[in-house]
């Protein structure tokens, strides 16, 4: 009871969100709604695989045609309505005239996303009960942030919310953020394209332009950098929706105010990336990947995820064992045209390779740190000033026992 | 017995290998030498990993010396002699000049070759005592095949040879070939470059030029079409000798006995990187992914590695579990620009998707048949009329467990 307070609690201003069993999946909640009390500003970033699900198709096109005057997020799990043609584009449409109809909103106010199994249709009759009984609840003032993001949990093992408020104006603003990860994750962000589902919602008031440059920005260093299993999926989507209500003052230019925002909206999505690696699929440890010294972002971004997505890097960080070997094969094959005699690796802060070489260490030691949730790998490529930190996780048993079966 | 004398009838005529444990492991074989009496035409593919181990970068010298007249592969496993610097360059090159002085040939008349850990010294007081017992067998015509390839195994659970016959100009001529694979495996062929650790032997006469042709052709539809694991070796290297001896009419044209050759060493080098695929750490599927009707081989080829190294397809492989959605969002995120709409899926034989979308069909009858050892994919993309084989494993729990702590 207290931890559902408190997460609802950390709602801004004027949204109400709730989440409940339709009968998509058995037992388990599989459907929310997020609701703004006011027309907001909305912005989707959406999945680069060009095997796009039909709530994505919908929700581009209902950003097109409405994307400063946006009511609702329709989401639901145990089914992505991908690849489900015509009739998954109709049912995805279905749903959003649904709720329309009981909010006494127009459709294209209403942004809906799906996650779960590709190539089945949606239970209609069990989608549309869901989405009655999601209207009454809100329109009756019910808010539980919490039940909404557990029915977007698909392997989840907990619900991924960050909260964050500052002051804009003397106002307190509120930016506040839930994901669902696990698997068949990997994002590949283009300025207009993300693969994430990713919901954030804020009360500040601030010009549609910058929202749209804040929360591209913000993507690019968060979810742009992590990986799961290097899968892109087909349903992926970030939703921001801005209600505007808790400060009088806009936020229209490059100011204090803005870096205010972007600090908090970047702080928001680093920490919902981080919580969707720590839960990845079978997760005993998140990996923070930093390269170093890099001549570019890109070519440390290459070499990041070239390690981050490697399964004999991941599976070495599952058996704790330092094998910086399998690190280096990485480096030399992720296409970045380096020296090797001139990259440093650390591993938890402990120097295992200096010049491409092995230098001596504690294996002991280095055993007991490895053996922590967190660790880390540094390379310091010496050739320039950029760099980058990606988040992965280990490649477990576990993974393999999650993913055999996801089906049946 | 039986075995060890049809493995050795195995090499052609003039070729003598043995192999030995030295005590770079403990108890089992680690070194080998691929004898030819006569110098042999030799031709090298390498890794396209800019992290290139010692014994790469010395073959290559010795090829650019002295491609006409090798006499010997020098071979061993359990130390990559990669990341070592100069010092492993000079290891190399002793290991060279050791077993040229035992067998009174030239330095640059012997290839070298080294697979396991990287970032380890070689211990070289074993490696010599081992070279100059290798040495002192091959002097007294001892010729064992099945101990040398098995002085090459890593986490190999069988030894690879593989052997064609045929004739030309009346005479018998034989293609044999072996390999070790099982993990780091991902060629990525370019004309001059390969990731795998095989080694072809021929007595047939044929021209340094059709002899550099037929290799690089066949390799590319066979190294360059598997994967265990996507991760590209440091050390990988396809070496083939031909010594000409067993033909009087050389092979000079694009004639019938041009393409005999060719077929025979197409043969060989498919038959070796199935074997390479099946024996895949952990695997208990081979998986054949063919993709058809593609507008050119290389978005085939594309298509297929992107399945190929998907961890969320092999670990669906090795659930027996019909999970085709995974196949078609691999489609959507391998950069080919294609209609998902248009493509049928059909797993071992059984139509699982047409035009994208789900159809009917018994799960129980294709659970039985994904059951099976070998198990197959098409895709068949209505586009074109290119396609593409490519070999794949599964992703099982044993993977995790053998690549959890390989070094320890």
């Amino acid at each position: 009871m207290n931890k559902i307070s408190k997460y609802t609690d950390c709602l801004p201003k004027g949204f109400l969100a709730f989440g409940l069993n339709s009968g998509i999946k058995k037992g388990k909640k599989d459907i929310a709604i997020f609701y703004s009390e006011k027309p907001a500003f909305a912005f989707g970033l959406f999945t680069k695989n060009i095997v796009k699900a039909a709530p994505i198709i919908v929700s581009m096109d209902h950003l097109n045609e409405n994307h400063k005057s946006i009511r609702a997020i329709l989401a639901n799990s145990g089914n992505a309505n991908a690849c489900t043609g015509a009739r998954g584009i109709d049912d995805a449409r279905s749903m959003c005239n649904e709720l329309a109809k009981y909010l006494s909103i127009n459709t294209n106010q209403i942004l809906i996303a799906s996650t779960g199994v590709i190539g089945k249709f949606l239970p209609m009759d069990n989608v549309k009960q869901g989405i009655k009984r999601l209207s009454s609840y809100i329109l009756s003032g019910k808010n539980d942030y919490l039940s909404a993001v557990e029915s977007i949990m698909t392997t989840d093992t907990f619900p991924k919310i960050f909260c964050k408020k500052f002051s804009i104006g003397g106002r307190e603003v509120t930016l506040s953020g839930c994901a669902k990860g696990a698997g068949m994750i990997h994002p590949n962000l283009s300025p207009f394209h993300a693969t994430m589902l990713c919901f954030i919602f804020t009360d500040a008031l601030i010009s549609y332009s910058l929202l749209q440059k804040a929360i591209k920005k913000s993507a690019q260093s968060s979810f742009n950098c992590i990986s799961v299993d290097g899968d892109t999926s087909t349903n992926d989507t970030v939703f921001i929706l801005s209600n505007g209500i808790a400060n009088e003052k806009k936020i229209v230019g490059y100011n204090e105010d803005f870096h205010k925002f972007q600090r908090a909206l970047d702080e928001v999505c680093n920490e919902l990336s981080k919580m969707i690696v720590r839960d990845g699929e079978g997760a005993t440890h998140m990996i923070e990947i930093e390269v170093k010294n890099a001549k570019s972002n890109l070519e440390a971004h290459k070499i990041a995820s070239t390690i981050a997505t490697s399964p004999l890097v991941k599976t070495a960080f599952f058996g704790q064992d330092a094998n910086w070997g399998r690190i280096i094969a990485c480096c030399g094959r992720s296409g970045v045209n380096l020296d090797p005699s001139k990259i440093d690796i650390y591993l938890c802060g402990v120097l295992v390779a200096k010049n491409g070489m092995a230098v001596n260490f504690s294996e002991d030691k280095l055993k007991d740190l490895l053996a922590q949730k967190d660790v880390s790998v540094v390379l310091d490529l010496h050739r320039g000033s950029s760099g980058i930190k990606f988040y992965t996780c280990d490649l477990s048993l576990d993974y393999v026992r999650i993913n055999a079966n996801y089906r049946t």
